[in-house]
């Protein structure tokens, strides 16, 4: 397991649980990341040091931010054992295809993966094994990828409680920039927005933030680093629906400008369809 | 109590509880939401006309959209008891003050009010007792309000769990902008540019809503004509601070799509302090 935060964290609970593996071996970049992973017990070793801890592993599971990965894949491949299997939680595809695979030795199987799970916290202390029950996880793999290492990581995945859906990368990125990327885009916006206003105005926008606010703070309090190489790393998809998203606000401002009530309405009568559908799908 | 949806109902369940008042009367607009008020048993008398419904009332509350608020002032006006209070509990209370205000005959107190609470559900059935306990109810009492007035709708929102506070009106409009109207215009843009996708897109963000985007649509499935008339009665603030989110989602875009890292996560880690002030206010 290298990168040892939520999600990491979190599988590797999953892992111990169900019993999938003889030894989980921990490692993050900080010491403090590894010394809290010790004190809560998840894993057999700890190691700041990527290449020892791919040594004699059959799974490696990436879950760092995004940013790192090449140096990783570069630092790990003499290491890996031939039939590995290496796979990775990130949240753009593309780009963890385009800095791991090449990479990879001969024999060493790399199958991208991406779990729709988390929360707003980070750090091995915020995660618990339950948090990818009844979620998706959506698996990547480049075209001839093996079907044993495919299915090995789908297993994975099943054991923590997720429901397996397979997608080409491309795709699966322009989905995400608009469910999750352009959400915490516009979350972290309209939250930098009130930081920036008079301070007597911001005491008051935390007092009542109950009223909406509030919830775009949760998703704004989200890890910078791992959102930032998510955004320079599905740059085309996110800049796409960042383009409709404003061409769209634009027009309501434009309604509210000349005070036209029936296209206010109709579009907020439109969007409850989605949510009727997101309820459906037992994703609320 | 004129006005029986999820607040209006909310507000008469807490005056039932407290034993508030010897008569509720209940009114409504539709039949349909009266026989439903009336099937829960929510109050003692049940009427389709405001004037009939204030006849002997010591307290009336508006709870109706904020765009029918002149035409049913005008209505009660002459049916109002002398000495009798009347507020409301609307989310924008510059207009509510224009549009009731002229129209209250001599010796009746209009106390305007804002419950800072409510769900994403709509009318009588949605509401419950407990919805404003430990949340902020602001009053924008005109100067010169007769305090004795003003005393009595605010032990009415203790007496619901609220905190009282005391606000100009304009103020009140300018802070809701930011913590209530912006952030659900935004959410409604958003669930509206994922309405107008290609159809087998849309069916997969809902699939994997859980990434962010469900949490919008749960804000974009409150009531379309509420928010309707929030929109065009809050004009001005809205448009200002939608133009301050606009300049800063700018420069976020241009920050991505010339890979500024930096520029990035100093954006995405500012943004944690507003979100610590909401868990310190108890208003998380």
């Amino acid at each position: 397991m290298i990168g040892f935060g939520l999600i990491g964290s979190s599988l590797a609970r999953v892992v111990r649980r169900e019993g999938l593996a003889r030894h989980i071996s921990a490692c993050a970049r900080t010491g403090e990341t590894l010394a809290k992973a010790r004190k809560l017990g998840l894993a057999d070793s700890y190691t700041t040091d990527p290449a020892a801890a791919v040594e004699g592993a059959d799974l490696v599971v990436l879950a760092t931010p995004l940013g790192v990965y090449a140096a990783i894949a570069e630092q790990i491949a003499p290491r890996l054992e031939p039939g590995a299997i290496v796979t990775d939680v990130g949240s753009v595809k593309s780009c963890a295809i385009r800095d791991v695979a090449p990479h990879m030795p001969e024999g060493v199987h790399f199958v991208p993966g991406h779990p729709i799970a988390g929360t707003e916290h980070s750090g091995p202390e915020s995660g618990f094994a339950e948090l990818f029950e009844g979620r998706w996880c959506v698996l990547t793999p480049p075209p001839g990828a093996d079907e044993g290492a495919v299915e090995r990581v789908a297993e994975l995945w099943r054991r923590a409680g997720s429901t397996i859906e397979v997608m080409d990368a491309a795709h699966h990125d322009q989905v995400l920039a608009i469910t999750s990327h352009l959400p915490h885009l516009i979350a972290y916006t309209i939250v930098g927005t009130a930081t920036d206003l008079e301070n007597h105005l911001q005491k008051e926008v935390v007092k009542f933030s109950a009223a909406g606010f509030r919830d775009f703070t949760r998703i704004a309090a989200s890890d910078p680093i791992f959102w930032r190489d998510v955004f320079l790393n599905n740059r085309d998809a996110v800049l796409e629906v960042l383009g409709r998203f404003n061409e769209d606000l634009t027009a309501l401002q434009r309604a509210i400008r000349r005070g036209e009530g029936a296209v206010l309405e109709d579009a907020f009568t439109r969007t409850r369809a989605i949510r009727r559908g997101v309820i459906e799908a037992k994703q609320a």
